[in-house]
């Protein structure tokens, strides 16, 4: 395929006008398309209805260690559901502690823990001149509404296929003890689908805060949420590496079952070191009697173990692999070689990340729209909505049907083609 | 029944040997009963276990709305439970929110909400100097914990049987700005059983606050917990006196199916104003995609409408009320008429509270304890764990078995003659 960079303005002229007809085409077809939201379609719920089933009126409702889960009480989870999520996380069942149905909940309640009462008895966060924040870009946007909302200055730290830039993060986090924490999404990363390399996580553990109640906010997401094999998704062990860095408090590890289970209805858990563990529980047993134990149990009960979860989230994979390559192959066969833009093929998780010529982000979201596409706002998985290059478009491919994806990627890379010749015509 | 007010030294001394042989007897048991927590049986948890199969592979999943309960998503509850509690706090849907398996969490995040980001646009708590709350006492454990773990000062209001001390309340909260909230169980006090009275809420419904911050944290927790009919647990509506006395802003209303369905896994909800719940929005939706949508199905479908709360709430009544009226017994018959404390007959709720003579509940906690019977601590009914006076005991009569309840609840009598006669005979 011909590079745009290698056209006169004259073939350009032309392939617009060719493009334009394209796009009128689609717009004359009326559609409504959704690739904005990392939902999971009605299809992967389905993969979770007999769920529903295994804790019923004939069930016991006793948790291993004999406590009825239908009661009151058990502030960090059932033995089941810790060491199911143990399992999975990759740490013993001692060193996590079950919660509600939200994993973003779990990491807002951190921050708010941390602004009222400090970290392990370090000065409450409010009651500092600055907090300030490092988030790797592109991002997860619920993080970085969490942290704006608490009024933390936010510090963007490019990615690239490793990771977040290390010596950027080294640099910052070593100097500055304003510097609280870092977002992380190590694995099948939101919304690149990067997976940190070795030496990223390394040195991850290896950081030398200048603040000591600095923390590293790992946000295991996509932690089984492979689209091929787990291989593919390999990822070390934070909490072992912080432990042989001499850092066993500097991480929380944030997980959920609710791309696993059910998206509304899951549980959620942290892991981290026991001093951490203690810290937050002085916090939470004021907050609460417990979480919901009839559904730890529901989840321990139905996927058994962590090769439970492995086998039911092959059968997700076989729901979104097609869309994934769906997407992907629209971008290869659209856009590829035209020197229009790059995107990194996902190993798994729940976005593709198309990064468009400098600033044709907004053009390209907005033609989708009044073509019947509705994709992520432009600025989304930066701070403050702000994408200083305005070139990142995040595709979530997981919720329309494949009919529905196969029109929107097309007419998604016809926007593409449309703004960068707008652009490059324009210069 | 002698008074020990009318006995000589000498019939006292008398009594406290037979006291103290019937005591004896019983420590030679080697019991182990408790008093101590206000759990639901494990008959009473039995009510609800249709519930658990009302949800299964075969169920509709969708909400009356036609979302798919199953699904990320809707913020504030899905309609089905937001109609049924609307129902059951006697308010209208668009003034109800629903949350978590847990209306302590509600109450605490909303005083971290107000610590950190303040209240309808005031300035957040954590940047005054002193802020302050009124707690009617004896009051909840739970509820002084919150504000305790969050600095607070706390006030203690005496509380009679038509609810707490308003002429103090009235004069404290419109002379001071420092005060920011009032802890109230309107409906069958924890741990008295007192329903405040028409007048009560009135005078508190017409509160002329110092602070525009101020709010009434109403935890109508025994909503449609009677014991006999819903007649005796008549209670005026807050939310419409506020409305009535031009403070529609000063309430929040909390309140849960924790002891209606399941004691871990129920759900939680808010009612207020708009102006309070869209203040509290403006925080949740940055903390959570929402709460759990299929539990929230579960219970709308199961209870149907407040009718079929109330009709389930009378199983309860069956399961509780022989173990009240056991309690009641053994008091009136042991105790009733030696001057040696007293107590209310509640009409619903969990508790009885036994009040003895004046610095005598720590030494009869004591002495239940090693003839094997736990009951709450010594001052857990008072801010700070102070009772000045030493004299309330909170009895928790659902959990033990009649069986055990007869022996504990004869064991504790024997308890506050010995202890009373102890004093007595030292003075």
């Amino acid at each position: 395929m011909q590079s745009y960079e290698t056209m006169s303005k004259e073939e350009l002229q032309q392939e617009f006008e060719q493009v334009k007809a394209i796009y009128k085409e689609y717009q004359g077809k009326g559609l409504k398309l959704d690739m904005s939201r990392g939902k999971p379609s009605t299809e992967q719920l389905d993969l979770g209805l007999e769920m529903l089933d295994i804790i019923n009126s004939k069930s016991d409702m006793k948790a291993e260690n004999g406590i009825d889960t239908r009661n009151y009480g058990v502030l960090d989870g059932i033995p089941d559901a810790k060491k199911l999520m143990a399992e999975v996380m990759e740490v013993t069942p001692d060193e996590v502690m079950i919660f509600g149905n939200s994993s973003l909940n779990t990491m807002f309640d951190m921050v708010a823990r941390s602004m009222i009462f400090g970290v392990c008895g370090d000065t409450p966060w409010c009651k500092l001149d600055k907090v300030k924040w490092l988030c790797p870009v592109p991002g997860y946007d619920r993080h970085f509404a969490v942290t704006e909302h608490f009024g933390i200055e936010m510090i963007n730290i490019p990615m690239s296929e490793d990771g977040p830039d290390m010596d950027m993060v080294e640099k910052l986090v070593s100097s500055d003890p304003a510097i609280k924490g870092i977002w992380c999404v190590p694995k099948y990363s939101n919304p690149q689908g990067v997976v940190y390399s070795d030496e990223t996580v390394r040195r991850m553990a290896n950081l030398k805060p200048a603040a000591s109640d600095f923390r590293i906010y790992w946000d295991n997401a996509y932690i089984v949420h492979h689209l091929y094999t787990a291989e593919e998704g390999k990822l070390l062990n934070i909490i072992e590496e912080c432990k042989k860095a001499g850092n066993p408090d500097m991480v929380y590890e944030f997980a959920s079952t609710s791309k696993i289970s059910l998206a509304g209805s899951g549980i959620a858990a942290i892991a981290s070191s026991e001093k951490n563990l203690a810290d937050m529980k002085k916090t939470i047993t004021i907050q609460t009697i417990g979480y919901d134990k009839v559904n730890m149990l529901r989840h321990a009960r139905y996927f058994k173990n962590a090769q439970g979860v492995l086998d039911h989230m092959k059968k997700h994979a076989d729901i979104l692999r097609p869309r994934f390559e769906l997407v992907l192959e629209t971008l290869d066969r659209e856009l590829k070689g035209r020197g229009v833009g790059t995107w990194i093929n996902p190993k798994g998780g729940y976005f593709v990340t198309y990064q468009t010529l400098e600033g044709c982000a907004t053009e390209v979201i907005r033609l989708a729209k009044e073509a019947g596409v509705v994709m992520t706002g432009a600025g989304a998985p930066f701070p403050y909505h702000k994408d200083p290059q305005d070139s990142v478009i995040r595709i979530a491919p997981s919720y329309p049907s494949l009919e529905e994806l196969k029109d929107a990627a097309e007419i998604f890379a016809v926007c593409v083609r449309y703004a960068s010749l707008e652009k490059m015509l324009q210069d």
